[in-house]
């Protein structure tokens, strides 16, 4: 096991990253790519000494004190039109008239603009004196022959092209790009449009490495998957080395295709230089060299994919295609929570940025197999090797997401299709991050200060009222709470099962239940329920959580609810009418849930909250999706 | 006229710049391009309940109170290894093996770490209690199907790949990418890569605008250049529209030609809409409608051309493609000299910013005609309309150079071919920032911050001593003197002229000469030997100046003087030895001068400023260019 700053190093110990060669290219095909050699000047620029207005070029001491009512006449001895090469010349007391952009004759040092004379039988009446150099462009005085206009290692952006099209080069020599080959591994991993089986799973970090390599210059392949077979990942691995610099494989996350991928790579020449990173997540990266090429195995969850890609493979891509800055940026922010870290181990903990006041980090909950994290987060919260704890208010270095998005406001919480709808058709919807992690959790980020909205559908036993108790517990400060509208909840199962309609029936047909998380206001509700239904049946709730085959079984979303029954994996859940009817299933009413939206108080004025506050309240009965209602609350905004 | 503000809204109202329309795409085709479509998961993720890690599934109320000295054994039902779609179930008292990855039977809630357990007999004793959920990653617990996992209008990011690739998304709907015509005109344009003629100019604009607009995901073609002549111009841009949804012409800069553009483009339908914007540079903006198509006659200087297409035509490709977001950034930074504005019009100052202690920003000094700027420059200041000075300190706004690069290091002043050398061999190379604005205004530059190093040759006549008393006159603070090395400079001329070793003789033999810009050491050398002269003769020395044709003749490098005097424009100047040889000309020497180098004190600690001085140290006199030679005093460092 290595450090975090210790992986590059070590790799070039075995093998020196330098860039892999060069390519001239024509300069239209150079943009993005870097250059291999200094690039001296070919010619002077401007190559001649040209006028920057249509007029008269003239000797300016030949008119030294000339008035509007003192003018001078000198003689006009010819005509330079622009793009014309023939080479005039004139002498004291003569004038050349120019257009702009034309030659300037020697000795001239200076242009009259046309208005300031008057042209006459071969003479030229100038009612304006001139200063030395005016509406003249010297030669060479902007780029001088040999002068270095491009170093070696600068990226060719348009306006280098600019440059080095002007001093009249057509060829660069670049760095060749690095061939990246990608090999997914791993039994369970299908093909995006392929069709999948439960238990099987998408293979995205293969795209989202192409993506990568693509957008730093890099050529990558992706190779066809490959599945949990020695010799099946060891002629892949041998096909990808043959054609490429760089080959990356991707764990599947299965142990023993680990232990089969480290097989195949301790028989490369040298072999395994490195396995295991003192990193969290990423921990299980491995590096091979063999020749001059080399291997990355990959972690296969995404997170810890995206991690160690952003940390190894693209820097070294990047040092093998001559770019020579290749870190990774990092800002300063400070976070609102405490934050553990590892003893040894360096944490990086996916991380959303705000700027409240100051730049503040907020850590995206979940582990490193979540995807949608990817989209979301703007960087990584580093937690170094020998910090336990992180205090909240502490300062921290953020690794940036290279592709970090700027958000203007955050809706953090329940998953409702209605408001998500509501966002959509905003003018400014993409403006807008929607990040669903259940009531409970956006209320607490809505506190903290990273949420600027957050949909809830909280009851209160005690009351039965929804939301506002459990808000005004919360005690969340700076918040409003803007009243919506009402959904159904009921059971949800197959359409060939019997009648479901309440929990008793669940346990007397032997049906598998699916819960919902903690926090989630439909699982308030099911607890609620059982508490009721137990005490009809005079036995005590946990008694009756025990007969319920499945309570323990908690999914987090309305769809996985039905996407889990529609699969045949349970039978039964509680959820919204209009997810039932998606999913077409059985739909079985127990109550109407109110969902809320609370907002932050600064947030109130920004203008897309607004919209979306003018857009509830003009919500048309008639165009609700099933099982939405409204009532005369609806819209109305309570203080807090 | 219309304002900067006015352009874009203008031509919305001809022509809403709404999106062209989209095309589907595969995944790695959309990376770069704009979403047209919301996208909606077709999927939950993960798409299964897996485990996070190798062990066996258990219902975790079974494990309740258990340690390693009060184990429990759970009956051992079968193995789930990962991507195996088989679905098994699992009761109270029982256990399933599974691998990381694969599916967990239902009910099961959480898995064991093998470690933590002991397999015999189709038993498994567990030696620890589990937590609900440890261990396993619930069906949907991170993306609902049916939630939106991107805007429409998001641009396709290597990220969000990786999450439309792990919901199953193979293709995407994108706006389809804007098709631009790009026509050269003007009679004095050449490619680059041919051979130019004097009075000829390489055609610099549209590779650029090329390489923007592709950049940012259009389609741009360049046409081939169009001379002077209406017809010609007619056809082309006839041809163009046909082909484009935008055409650029980018005007030739004669004044004629402008005209001529405007007659073509006053024949569309419904023709021209603007002629004119009140900014400096790129007042000569016109921009036409035809149809749906839009056609732009950007003006031909370099940086005026670079102003329009940065804040006019890239916005509108982008709005027609589709991306929300196309104004330029601003950033804010203070001046350290005064600039003056003009009334009504908006002035963009090219500038290079610094961050010195807080964001700074320094004019480059020259006119639009200036294309080193283009690499040079990392924004524009910008002078509001309403603005007649602002003053030193003013706080500005700065349009960003979209492809702004970090310099660690300026070098500004002489242009000095040994010194170049130095720096392209440093390994940090590319983080020093080289303009060649000669030695009084290099030195000008160090005293306000924007220079940390600054080369310079300036004889003092007074005590004929180089550089020291100049630097102290101009009261520069806060820096060291870096002795450099001397050059030889002489007269420069071509090899068949008669020898030249005095003024009196260039005026006797009526040659033409050309005088190098004031500010310059050799400029300075120059008039200190015509005032010898002068007195010699027993004449004055403005009748000595007034003798000497091209003595009002100012080029700015002694590069422009070799090249004009090889090319037969001027015969005779004053040049360094290593020049004159590089063009094949005669060289007869006059002096030795002193080039050193300035360096602002808090540079000095710098770890490529140290290296300059290093290599500076151990100069070989061996491998010295001609003229260059070495004294005892090589290398010191003098305190001001």
């Amino acid at each position: 096991m290595v450090s975090v700053d210790e992986v590059i190093p070590l790799i070039e110990s075995y093998r020196p990253l330098n860039p892999l060669g060069e390519v001239e290219v024509s300069l239209k095909e150079a943009i993005g790519r870097v250059l291999s050699r200094n690039i001296f000047s070919p010619s002077n620029y401007p190559p001649y000494t040209r006028a920057t207005v249509d007029g008269y070029a003239v000797i300016s001491e030949d008119l030294a004190g000339v008035y509007e009512d003192r003018p001078k006449t000198l003689k006009l001895v010819g005509k330079v039109a622009t793009g014309e090469t023939k080479l005039l010349r004139l002498e004291r007391g003569q004038c050349v008239e120019v257009s702009t952009g034309a030659v300037v004759p020697y000795p001239a040092d200076a242009v009259v603009l046309i208005e300031h004379t008057h042209a006459r039988n071969g003479e030229v009446e100038f009612y304006r004196s001139v200063a030395r150099g005016e509406n003249i462009d010297i030669a060479g005085s902007d780029i001088a022959e040999g002068e270095v206009v491009a170093w070696k290692g600068t990226i060719v952006t348009p306006l280098l092209v600019s440059v080095l099209a002007a001093v009249g080069i057509d060829k660069v020599w670049v760095y060749r790009p690095v061939r990246l080959g990608i090999i997914p591994t791993g039994n369970e991993l299908k093909t995006p449009g392929e069709k999948l089986e439960y238990g099987q799973i998408y293979d995205s970090n293969s795209t989202m490495i192409y993506a990568y390599a693509k957008s730093i210059g890099a050529e990558p392949k992706i190779y066809p998957r490959v599945h949990d077979v020695v010799e099946e990942i060891e002629e892949a691995l041998h096909k990808a080395l043959n054609e490429n610099d760089i080959v990356a494989t991707i764990g599947g996350t299965s142990a023993g295709l680990e232990d089969k991928t480290y097989r195949v790579l301790s028989r490369l020449e040298p072999g395994i230089i490195l396995h295991g990173v003192r990193e969290k997540p990423g921990r299980p990266l491995a590096v091979a060299v063999h020749g001059d090429k080399i291997v990355f195995a990959l972690p296969g969850f995404p997170l810890s994919c995206l991690l160690t890609v952003n940390l190894y493979l693209l820097p070294v891509i990047l040092k093998l295609q001559g770019t020579p800055k290749s870190e990774v940026p990092t800002i300063k922010a400070r976070i609102e929570t405490p934050i553990r870290g590892e003893p040894g181990i360096r944490v990086f903990v996916p991380a959303i940025l705000k700027h409240n006041g100051e730049m503040k980090a907020y850590p995206l909950t979940g582990h490193s197999g979540r995807v949608s994290a990817m989209s979301l987060l703007d960087g990584y919260i580093i937690v170094p090797e020998d910090t336990e704890h992180l205090p909240e208010g502490t300062e921290v270095d953020v690794l940036l997401n290279p592709f970090q998005k700027n958000y203007e406001l955050n809706i953090i919480g329940s998953h409702d299709p209605l408001l998500q709808s509501i966002v959509a058709n905003l003018p400014g919807y993409d403006k807008v991050r929607m990040v669903n992690v259940g009531s409970l959790s956006g209320l607490q980020a809505l506190k903290s200060g990273v949420a600027d909205m957050a949909g809830t559908h909280l009851l209160d036993p005690a009351t039965g009222e929804y939301n506002l108790p459990i808000i005004r517990q919360l005690d969340i400060k700076q918040a409003l709470v803007l009243i919506g509208y009402k959904r159904e909840q009921g059971f949800i199962y197959r359409k060939n099962t019997e009648l479901v309609s309440s929990f008793k029936d669940i346990v007397d047909k032997h049906l598998r239940f699916v819960n919902r998380n903690p926090g989630s206001g439909t699982r308030v509700l099911i607890d609620h329920m059982l508490e009721e239904e137990s005490r009809q049946l005079g036995i005590s709730p946990e008694e009756m959580k025990k007969r319920l085959t499945g309570y323990t079984f908690e999914v987090k979303t309305h769809e996985a609810v039905a996407y889990l029954i529609s699969r045949g994996i349970v039978d039964v859940g509680i959820g919204v009418k209009y997810i039932a009817e998606r999913y077409g299933l059985e739909f079985k009413p127990i109550t109407s849930e109110r969902y809320d939206i609370v907002i932050r108080r600064e947030a109130y004025t920004n203008k897309l909250v607004s919209q979306i506050i003018e857009k509830i309240r003009n919500l048309d009965k008639a165009t609700l999706p099933a099982g939405y209602s409204l009532d005369t609350k609806t819209g109305t905004i309570i203080e807090l």
